[in-house]
């Protein structure tokens, strides 16, 4: 069975309570400003859940009174920015040098691939929790490691190659993390 | 309380067992095909659901023990097609003159609207299950019927008029609901 303590939405009491907003709060308010001045609509996709037994009471609502998480088939966040379809994944890790790439699934991997075929702009939006530093690594580059690791290469990107060929999102106060401003040089470097 | 009889994906055991697939399953059927050959990413969107109390027991997987239906706040399909961003909903309706607005709440128009500021290509796919006819409805078209409602205009679209606007889709073999096809079209059309 999956185990969802690792890649769900956290609830709010949870350890991330003690230091602040985790990274996807961060992202979902970043997206709320974007859509409250027309200039992006980006949402999380809900965690997909099995039903198992839902209750169906006379006058009032639906009750699901047994469920299970189910590992989502694509990435946390998808939609449209200035004609592009846009696509990423949220990740932090506590590590120091290097982002594992175990924090990954094929499937999302799969699912990015296939995005970025059809002209989708795809990244990781990662955060180095102890550092307190967010980057932008556009696909292509988690591509390059995942596939060397599959050819019994290194299992995790260093920090250095992040910083290198990805983008730094500093905080701001409205967006909190201005990440499209990144998304911007992606676009231009399409061109 | 949101009640999620109307809009959520029906179990198989459901009504619909009788007369076949509902037109979410054709939905996902055909975009299983598209995926598989490398036509376009689109995918439903879990429902969302509100958690209330989840058990953790040690060893095994996480049980969701109470919980409920939340009410989308965007449509249930998006993706990447030829580099656009596609979104759309889908609707069943027994009537067999019209569709009627109420099938639509107005928070999906907006985010309709949203993504189509943004270049996005959105529109309904709308089945009128006891004509078995199935159109995809272009967004705009069904904004200016919204927006009439709203000044005191008629609460549906006449089964005329989607005819006319609207592209009939019929059924294939694979994929089973070829609407991208159609969307080939709304793209021409955008040009
Ligand atoms: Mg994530
Ligand atoms: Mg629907």
């Amino acid at each position: 069975e999956y185990n969802p303590h690792r890649d769900l939405p956290t609830p709010h009491q949870s350890i991330y309570a003690k230091r602040g907003m985790s990274l996807e709060d961060e992202i979902n308010h970043s997206n709320q400003y974007y859509l409250a001045n027309h200039i992006a609509v980006i949402h999380k996709k809900p965690t997909p859940i099995q039903l198992v037994k839902v209750d169906y009471p006379k006058r009032s609502a639906a009750v699901i009174k047994e469920a299970y998480f189910r590992r989502p088939s694509t990435t946390d966040y998808n939609g449209v920015y200035k004609g592009y379809y846009i696509d990423f994944d949220a990740k932090e890790t506590r590590n120091k040098r290097s982002f594992p790439l175990k924090n990954f699934h094929p499937h999302q991997i799969n699912h990015m691939r296939e995005c970025i075929k059809q002209g989708g702009i795809c990244f990781a939006f990662i955060k180095f929790t102890e550092l307190d530093l967010i980057y932008l690594l556009p696909a292509t580059i988690l591509f390059n490691f995942w596939d060397q690791q599959e050819s019994g290469g290194r299992k995790s990107i260093p920090l250095a190659t992040i910083a290198k060929n990805g983008y730094q999102i500093g905080y701001r106060l409205n967006p909190r993390l201005p990440y499209l401003d990144a998304v911007d040089q992606i676009i231009a470097n399409k061109k």
